[in-house]
């Protein structure tokens, strides 16, 4: 027994080291041959606020999605699934303050008319045309805000940090910051040569979100020349590992989408899976889905605290996983870590409680990086530090089960009086 | 399409009719036979608070009982699991403040000891003497107070309504209520005689509530002369459809138990799964049960509301089951109670998001008795009426997916700003 030794977790950020990525500016407009706009189309009736993004490349290029598995998905999910089968599209619009969900017939007409708008916007196949939608379930969404959004949209389309920005608040709802993440690098584009690239994106994600395919609004874009194949293979592999990892409240969204254009404007040859350059662009999508996942939670409705909750030890990626979910979607778990209390009796018994086969007498647990209990029996705790450790914005769970070799990471927030305002009190 | 017929779901009290029951006084003390006590042994620290709970039998007699199913269990649930196997049991002490879970070998010590003191206080045998611990996991729990609270408890034994009191309420921590329900009724006693019996009972547990085989702490009781294989079935049967759909935080307790005492002081002939005296025995078992239940949800930490979700209309029972726990477990259902929010949209999506199949387009949905869906549609809505009947303390939601005949019925409450108070400042 190493009573001292914390639980070897992975470490963080290998991808991007090991492709010689760098963080960079400009959100989704980072790629090129990407503009954006984030316009008030007064779709929520306040006249300050952002309600509608427009995401657009300057052609019809790759993309790739993933939506939610919620039994009711919404309008705009069952259109953009039927637009984006092609692998194909030019642009996505987006709206806050109505998620057009469990709205019907009616409801797929208005998604289906708002990207005829955009069609018609752009002078493109409304098929290349995607729809998100974000905010109340079960009201009507009316036309009429596109009608005169849509164009203003359209115009105010640019390859520019702010522009991208304006996207990214335009589908704020209960989310406190935007949430922007891009990264450059370079791949080999033929004959010796090598070419810059980026990928860069936004999300928005606050409360519902146990995202289970991806997350509740997410436009990701890269230059890079992926084919469709492999837009959709490196995309489900980010989305895998970062946005289907996160939950703030084990509520799925009915909404949940994530898209990513590739517009091929870094020049060189197509991409495909196999490809030299695959790697390096793989790992940029990861890298940006990782920081926008982390972003969701650390701004998870009412949140103070990112939560970081690593399982290893076990003897399969499932097991790890439904462990990990349980640890993490434990209201005890989440109120101790917002009463900055090194309660990890809840940790051991949410572990315990999610039908995964352990033996409690394996069992290690390490709380802010301190070894708290190991072999299944506690090791002495220095309060005072553990309470100065609680003072930082990020907390880490690590728990080995003894079982085998398998482990999972996920992220979640801590569960606060805020939570309750913000959902106690949403549509009123 | 019936828009204005409310989705038809179970009636309750329907066994209590069958069989003649009625609800009586007495608690866990209602069964002749029986004796309990609730005393300060200084357990807690507090001088004017009852932490240690002594529930005892006259004499050695049939015992059935469900322990959790958590990996993690406390050391109290593996020696009373040991000492109930026979069938037979003499007593059970109980304490509150202490969970004496994730202790180790010293922990089973502590927990051997005590049933042996009890023994040795009512001289029976050790073997006959079950435990049971509620409150903080992972601390050391010191037989000290044991020593002078068990002979304090043993001397204030009594067959009296206070005692059984006294018992209910020294198990309590958040509880804010003592939990306890009892009911009478008549049986054939052989010979075309009737004879009386009672079931009475008393239950705590109020957070890190969602049992699995059993609740955090209830000791139940009759004086039917049930035999230890109809006292097992009818326990069983009656926690499976009560305790176990209980959640108020979807966290399983390290401890959960449930005992269940058959002294046979009603007199007969002994009660065997085919006798005709057990229906009416399993029946009252079964009020007691779903009586306790309810006190649980109504009494969730921070709850205002006690919350019954229906699923009917479901293809097996396990499907109905995995849909009403997602509703009752789902943060945004629960807040949107605590704020009058007639939010069904939320009710929608925690049904769609939890993996069962159904088609959201022959969905219905029923909130305060009021049809809000009907296959799959949202109908229009007197927002002023829903505020009225949600002055109520209790709030019902109905669920119908339109893929089959099964159903099933769960309890919960609403979550609350007082949730995360208490949580968010438990050990401190």
């Amino acid at each position: 027994m190493q009573a001292q030794q914390p639980i070897a977790v992975p470490a963080t950020g290998v991808a991007a080291q090991e492709f010689g990525l760098t963080p960079c500016e400009g959100g989704v407009c980072a790629a090129k041959g990407m503009r954006a706009a984030g316009v008030v189309a007064g779709l929520r009736g306040d006249p300050n606020r952002r309600d509608l993004a427009l995401v657009a490349a300057n052609k019809t290029c790759v993309c790739a999605a993933t939506f939610t598995q919620n039994r009711f998905c919404a309008a705009p999910v069952q259109v953009s699934r039927e637009h984006v089968c092609n692998g194909l599209a030019r642009a996505v619009v987006l709206n806050s303050g109505n998620a057009n969900a469990s709205t019907g017939e009616p409801g797929i007409a208005v998604a289906r008319q708002t990207a005829a708008l955009v069609a018609h916007e752009l002078g493109c196949d409304e098929q290349d045309v995607l729809v998100g939608s974000t905010g109340v379930i079960g009201v009507p969404l009316k036309l009429d805000g596109f009608r005169t959004g849509v164009p203003m949209a359209c115009k105010a389309l640019a390859n520019t940090p702010q522009a991208a920005h304006d996207a990214a608040v335009a589908v704020m709802t209960t989310d406190t910051v935007p949430k922007e993440s891009a990264y450059t690098g370079t791949i080999p584009a033929g004959g010796g040569a090598q070419t810059t690239f980026s990928v860069g994106g936004f999300v928005k994600g606050s409360g519902m979100i146990q995202p289970n395919m991806a997350t509740m609004l997410s436009v990701l874009s890269t230059d890079a020349p992926l084919s469709a194949s492999a837009a959709r293979a490196a995309l489900k592999a980010a989305v895998d590992q970062t946005f289907n990892k996160v939950t703030v409240d084990s509520d799925t969204s009915t909404n949940d989408t994530c898209i990513l254009f590739a517009t091929g404007c870094a020049g060189g040859p197509v991409i495909e899976e196999d490809s030299a350059a695959y790697p390096a662009v793989a790992a940029a999508i990861l890298c940006v889905c990782e920081d926008l996942a982390r972003m969701i939670a650390a701004d998870g409705e009412g949140a103070t605290k990112l939560v970081t909750v690593d399982v290893v030890g076990a003897r399969t990626k499932a097991d790890a996983l439904t462990v990990a979910r349980s640890i993490a979607n434990s209201p005890l778990v989440k109120t101790a870590i917002f009463g900055h209390d090194a309660n990890w009796g809840r940790v051991a018994a949410a572990a315990g409680k999610c039908g995964v086969d352990f033996c409690q007498d394996n069992v290690d647990i390490d709380l802010l990086g301190v070894p708290v209990l190991r072999s299944g029996l506690p090791l002495p705790m220095d309060e005072e530090d553990m309470l100065r450790r609680f003072e930082g914005p990020e907390v880490t769970i690590a728990i080995s089960l003894g079982e085998g070799e398998a482990g999972e990471r996920v992220w979640t927030c801590d569960l606060t009086h805020e939570y309750i305002t913000i959902n106690g009190d949403y549509r009123t």
